[in-house]
């Protein structure tokens, strides 16, 4: 198992570099009253809640007095105190007087779930003149935290509502995060500018890849033909792995009546993320929010034999699931997207080692994609809560299953509460992308819960009737979020073989355009993907409109080649391989596209 | 232009046999009242009032009856009555009198359009002792009908309102059916049965090729692994072809903002095909009846130049109608269904070549697919009706630019009103099938409407912005109606290519097994679909089975056969190749399944 970030220096780091951030606000602003001020993913936050909007020359003074802070190497201490003791301390901090009648409440979910016990003590963390009410953990001295490596102002501060409820005060966040060096931070800050250049929306747009249209509907993309091209590529070349490893392709409707919803559980249970039913003469109808009680109807068509398990049946099923939408953000949130699903009903004694098939296929499509840097997270039941549905042994046997197969492959993870599907644990896959963002990819759910509820059954061969285990995976999960995920990895220059153009032609003169028709007909036959730009513009002019889309080959064409039967060849990162055969370029090209390489030459 | 079914001798030869029927009724049941009976696509029929059910002595004896009064050389007369004196004929029979007073008066449809003007003459047919209120035309005398090619015992009696109206009187519909020889009609009936006995949902179920769930909805097929694959095989297939013929892949989502069908016109008009709207927030959402708007608003993301046109988006487009649930019948009328889809904008000059390439590939993938016995028919507005939408020229030149390409291409066609889409005019493919059946298959639509309600444009040569033209067009149609049709067509025996599994292996003894995975894994990395049958059954049962299936070839494996390397042959037909290597075996279904042939061996 590999540290988690909660136990790690970084999180001590920015959780200290926060308290900071409150005593350098209360002496920019001494009326600001503090509310709370976590460490969270690449940085931290501090919320306030000020008598005026805060300035450019706020923030920079702030930043500035923070590194003074740090530099008088003020140490970091700790103490008990009794509730009375804390709220003399924060008589003037409505916030903190509240979170401290909580501690000594013990917190209630809203479901009336005691989520924390009540507390006679609770702690003060102090710096210099700072104490926040705080369990710390934090770094032993301000000096141990490196002025040049924080940072607050890399992003405007933000809206936010007292403990996330709209109906009460709205406070002011202040973003910052802090490295333990500054080449840390300026690469963090390089990958934070580099994020917004690569955004697939305006990388999409740049290729031509999709479009959105207000009168179709928000959140459901229109894939135009190079995003279109991209992605049945993917989806064919997944369905071939796919049948190679004995999945079976099934094909289902995109709509299922309520009943077979209520039957699954994921109505009304999912109703806030479902589209309202259809009515359909005295019936209703769901568009599909998941595949897989399709799947297992399937199954349940005709009478299983042991022989005949495991049964493995692959969509690519879209489905479609209402997001609000202030939530919708390119294909990465969208409001309709397809599965690269399949589910598996396997017998006990199979469970583990098709368990370990799905994990060594799903490492598979990503390491030919070239996304080596994943890693797995082990996602259990959260036990306060009851959001989950079935019997405790058939979690704890799931959950027992995926952690000896993780083990029986030497697969790093981590195991993480609440990351659980309501029927059942997972392992996912996440996957860290060339900007060191972490995202969630493919999924592998192991389920005794849906083959009960649908009364799934295979004849043993002792003649009884057994009860199958489900396997539930996807390696990419989302289509469209893993597209838009590799166009922000790869920054739209997608290795050859998902290259919705993979070469350019560009005759230098209008003469050479018939020699550029022959040489895209030479290709097309070798299955290569070519378009000529045959358009009045100039050649530099061609290059460069072609390195925009991040076409691979650019092949310009000229009196010599064209009498020396050649191409010449540049690459989109601008090496130029010069004059070569044009068969010797089909060679390099099919190899390229062949073997799946990242690399062009 | 080939000759109509209306205009042939064997439509006056069933039109004359319905009024023999009818005369032969009389007989049998003098008191029947007597309503209409015309010829229909194979044969004809007679709706009768009579005072009690029949029996099969009834149709026994009439049938009998029939054949006699043909024996009997009656000639058909026909003479000109007026309105008072075929009145005085019918006065026994109220249905005659009603169409009387409705031929005197003159026909007007439910929106009060007159479609026949008032009558003062009317015609009479007679033969032997019965008249009939006709407009003819029939053959001369009876004895051009041959009795021995007749039948109104080939299938049961049915109920029919008078006049289709449910709120009136319900008849007793007596099919018949006549033909030219006796050996038609022996066919005919011999295909009837043939139709029982493949009908696609028998077929389907012993092939696994799909199936239906009540819980899932009626009229949604689930399509299990072989289905799928055939359905898939079809599909890669047809998009290799269109991306070869200049085609571009899109992709959409099956829901749109009911604006997009206002827009387009399918709302509210064709609502009640359509399912409910589904309600989304503030807006309103419909599963998409058709692909055609979606595919408008990729062509309008971008401004266009007559540069960029032809612009061909096809998709494999899942749509949703709604069918009253008793109108449903296996894959051929379904609720949910892909269409092979595909829109071209062109301008006016691309119009004529565009629209007969599009002819073209359609003829190319029924050929390929062994469907040749095809014609074309242009389906033009009804002059009658007010369902069309769109200028009167646009209607004209659509439908001549059709006409022409149909002549330019010696395309034999009828012209037949009525049949076009609601948008424009357009050319049907009607394939008729090995018990010729007629289906009607690819449609290729010119549009010229769709494109001003959109309001899409281009830049013309001149810098000026023009309108393009739309060409809607799916050789396939229904992928699901389609492969309904290929089932019962080919009785389940599809060409290899197209199987689900391809050869069945069949190891004499468990001992053979071993061999047999060999030769799996060999058939796999050669691309060719295969299954070994390592039950307990007996060979000949095995091979039994494996027909059942249909399943092209048959590898039978034993000592010889694992000794030599070698399999032994059989053919679905039951034809014996007998033993050859394995390699010899591979490149005999390489050859046949790459050359998408007909013939196994």
């Amino acid at each position: 198992m590999s540290e988690r970030y909660e136990d790690s220096r970084l999180y001590r780091i920015r959780h200290s570099t926060a308290h900071i951030l409150a005593e350098a606000m209360l002496e920019r602003i001494p009326e600001a009253k503090i509310a709370i001020g976590p460490p969270i993913e690449d940085g931290f936050y501090y919320d306030f809640d000020l008598p005026r909007p805060l300035t450019e020359e706020d923030l920079q003074w702030i930043e500035n007095r923070m590194k003074a802070i740090m530099r008088e190497n003020h140490p970091y201490t700790v103490r008990d105190v009794t509730p009375d003791e804390a709220r003399a301390y924060f008589k003037d901090q409505p916030y903190k007087l509240e979170l401290i009648d909580d501690l000594q409440n013990g917190r209630v979910d809203d479901n009336g779930n005691r989520i924390a016990e009540p507390a006679d003590r609770m702690t003060f963390w102090t710096q210099d003149t700072f104490t926040d009410l705080c369990r710390g953990p934090h770094v032993e001295n301000t000096n141990q935290i490196n002025p040049d490596a924080i940072s607050i102002t890399y992003k405007m501060p933000a809206g936010a509502y007292w403990r996330g409820d709209e109906k009460r005060q709205q406070l002011t966040r202040v973003y910052g995060t802090a490295f333990e060096t500054p080449e840390d931070l300026k690469d963090y800050l390089f990958r934070l500018e580099e994020a917004k250049r690569r955004d697939h929306r305006l990388v999409g747009e740049r290729l031509g890849l999709f479009t959105f249209s207000q009168i179709v509907g928000k959140g459901l993309p229109l894939w135009k033909p190079a995003g279109a091209t991209l992605r049945d590529t993917l989806e064919r070349w997944l369905r071939d792995v796919q049948i190679d490893n004995g999945y079976e392709p099934v094909v289902t409707p995109h709509i299922g009546n309520i009943e077979l919803y209520k039957t699954s559980g994921h109505y009304p249970y999912y109703k806030d993320s479902q589209y309202a039913p259809i009515d359909v003469d005295d019936e209703q109808f769901l568009l599909k929010p998941m595949n897989c009680p399709h799947h297992i109807m399937i199954y349940k068509s005709e009478m299983r034999s042991y022989r005949d398990l495991p049964v493995r049946y692959a969509e690519f099923g879209t489905v479609y699931r209402y997001e609000q939408s202030g939530e919708l953000h390119g294909l990465t949130r969208v409001r309709g997207f397809t599965v690269d699903d399949a589910h598996l009903f396997v017998t006990p004694e199979q469970l583990l080692e098709e368990f370990k098939d799905v994990v060594r296929l799903i490492q598979y499509v990503f390491n030919t994609l070239g996304l080596t840097d994943f890693r797995a997270r082990v996602g259990i039941r959260d036990p306060q809560s009851d959001k989950y549905v079935g019997e405790d042994a058939a979690w704890e046997q799931a959950t027992a299953a995926i952690i000896q197969a993780c083990q029986d492959m030497d697969l790093p993870h981590t195991v993480e509460e609440g990351e659980a599907a309501f029927y059942g644990p997972k392992l996912d896959f996440i996957f860290r992308d060339a900007l060191k963002r972490n995202w969630q990819l493919g999924t592998v759910q192991v389920d005794y819960n849906l083959p009960a509820r649908f009364e799934l059954e295979y004849v043993a061969a002792d003649g009884s009737r057994q009860r199958p285990i489900m396997i539930h995976r996807a390696p990419f999960g989302s289509l469209e979020r893993f597209v838009g995920i590799l166009i922000e990895h790869f920054d739209g220059a997608f290795p050859a073989w998902l290259s919705p153009v993979q070469a350019l032609l560009i005759p230098i003169t209008d003469r050479h355009v018939p020699y550029a028709e022959e040489v895209a007909a030479k290709l097309k036959a070798a299955g290569i993907r070519s378009e000529i730009d045959d358009s009045k513009n100039r050649m530099q002019a061609k290059i460069a409109a072609a390195r925009e889309r991040s076409i691979p080959w650019l092949l310009v064409m000229g009196d010599r080649d064209q009498a020396a039967g050649a191409v010449s060849v540049r690459l989109r990162t601008d090496e130029d391989l010069g004059q070569m055969p044009l068969d010797d370029f089909i060679a390099l090209a099919q190899r390229v596209i062949n073997d799946k390489a990242i690399e062009l030459g």
